[in-house]
């Protein structure tokens, strides 16, 4: 039961900050005369903070999914993996900020590496989890294949490290570190849906 | 069980969609010096607002029910289906933009159209949904008509198909356009409590 | 399940309505030299925002008390029920305007008065939801007395009445129709710890 | 079932106020010519905010778990437990204020103690609930230890004692009041892995 009360706490904040990601798109006051010409170029002015916002929406979905999956395979909790747990939503909780810091420096360098730095940390805690619960296999259930969890871990290295190249070559062209970011959701997704229902191709 | 935690999720985002609309129902700050006229013209200069909040408000409610009688008809999930659910949760977690945008300026076309075309996206995420069980029916329960099924599949256009009609005529008349959007929660509503409990009968 | 998802929405709606009260309480940010003096003014002169906000605190959490203890006595749900109690979220989603508009304007008349109307008509919404239910007893469990509903539904009429009567007040007097609003749930609260367990002496 | 909406509601209101606080951090605008440095200094000018944050974030989580050890220890609920519960969420549902004062104003005794008084009430609100419980000892489930309950509760006035004092101290050093304040969900979270499902050991 524990576990299960974890779980939907996880769920219920991970809804809420997939949801709140869409409060940095605020309506910017046009200056002067409004008309039809200036709002579409008021729309077209908020392109970055379209582009942060659903890159950001997808990476936040298949963490969920991951989340889910993960648990899927336990029986029950300790209080390392409540821990670690928690560790794992204040990173994702954290989203929001650099979400909207990209949003609003899209073409800086900094803001872009920022992001992927971010993400990245909120990758990772995955990985941890993932390598706690291997060290603790008496949480998983009785017909989980702990190698195939150990192989599943070493893929979860895949993630974070192309959100931290990312982050590196932010400083070399912001546009392409976007690029390397989006691959990370768009592999995941299109992966997942080719590989239907096998569970071993899970990246992040 | 994995259906149920889709449902679960997607319940968690569109109920914070539905209450983070009111969150763009801000009080205005009068000039001068404040009087029981000043605050009466200040509640009266916050009628675009009202009627964009309420309207989207009863369009984000149907989706709910919607998105409940669809996945009622489900047995469990696969990857395609926890995707374009995905997709269907990023459209409606956009719908707070364009219903503040519309608040904003009511008055100006684009505005008024770019709220139906968010709408109709969001709308026609459901066809997709409802399109991607009729190929894959061995979701569907055992005891679920797919004849049926494909009966409301031409259904479901029917609201998207609105929205898009009222974003165009929003270049035509925005009082117009806001009439059209209004027509489908209306006929929804009202429709569904007089053929109470008759599941062929849902537009959206 | 029908029933229970509705509950369950309900739920989340209403959970997220409370939380978000307190984004009303922001950091004013000081003017000139930042000291413990002038931080200590700030605090105080947030008076107003704290009451307000206290006050719709405990009015949305006997709503949802309420909410609960109607849900009890159901066995299923309709669509008119659905409906209802979608009326009943859109009254109460829209708390937080009114709670913020009266905590910036608290000695103004209008802004007092209008808190009144729309408590008392998220309360009269409660009204509607019993009303529904007496005329379609079939949604009751088997063991639900319907006299005994029906003495309830009288008694569900006190508080949008206190509501409206302090509405009414606020021209006269702000304090005073302030005490009147808070005798709602403050009468509430004691009276239902008092006769403990005791299912009829519900007021709004 | 009362006893489990409760929980879930809860449950629901503190994932929501755990992932608001990330609100309070907002991108500011930088004057003049954006560039790597200045965004740098930007990140780095919010470094209070951080710390407000991420204090606020994890002494939120241990009441979540707090919460949920007290609840699990419990049968069935009474209208006075609903009440306390709510005095509690109302205290828990108040810290993204302080959080976001704290923040703002972080080199300033007022602004630190008033988080750290905030703190400490919604700790003692744990206290109350504790009290209740040993008064109402029919709403354990019956293989609760009552004396182990009561030795619970005097260990549950540490935290609010640490918050208390921490306030204090912020009129002396408000980095030393902060490390106190740390000192909580430090403690709490690393001695639960140690004693690992002893559940004697709760502190706050």
């Amino acid at each position: 039961m524990e576990k299960n009360r974890i779980e939907a706490f996880s769920d219920g904040v991970i809804a809420i900050i997939i949801t709140l990601l869409v409060l940095e798109l605020k309506v910017p006051h046009t200056e002067g005369v409004v008309s039809s010409h200036s709002l579409l170029s008021v729309l077209y002015g908020l392109t970055p903070k379209f582009l942060s916002w659903s890159l950001s929406f997808f990476m936040v979905l298949i963490m969920w999914v991951n989340h889910h999956r993960i648990f899927n395979n336990i029986k029950k909790s300790d209080n390392g993996l409540l821990w670690i747990n928690g560790l794992l939503l204040f990173c994702m909780s954290f989203v929001p900020f650099p979400t909207a810091f990209m949003g609003d420096y899209f073409s800086q360098p900094v803001a872009m590496s920022f992001f992927g730095l971010c993400m990245g940390s909120a990758a990772l805690s995955f990985y941890f989890l993932r390598l706690y619960l291997i060290r603790h296999a008496e949480l998983f259930r009785d017909d989980v294949d702990i190698d195939l969890q150990k192989k599943l871990l070493r893929k979860t290295v895949t993630g974070p490290l192309l959100y931290f190249i990312g982050a590196g070559t932010a400083f070399v062209n912001v546009n392409i570190a976007y690029i390397i970011y989006a691959i990370v959701p768009i592999y995941f997704i299109f992966f997942g849906i080719k590989k239907n229902q096998n569970k071993s191709k899970q990246i992040i």
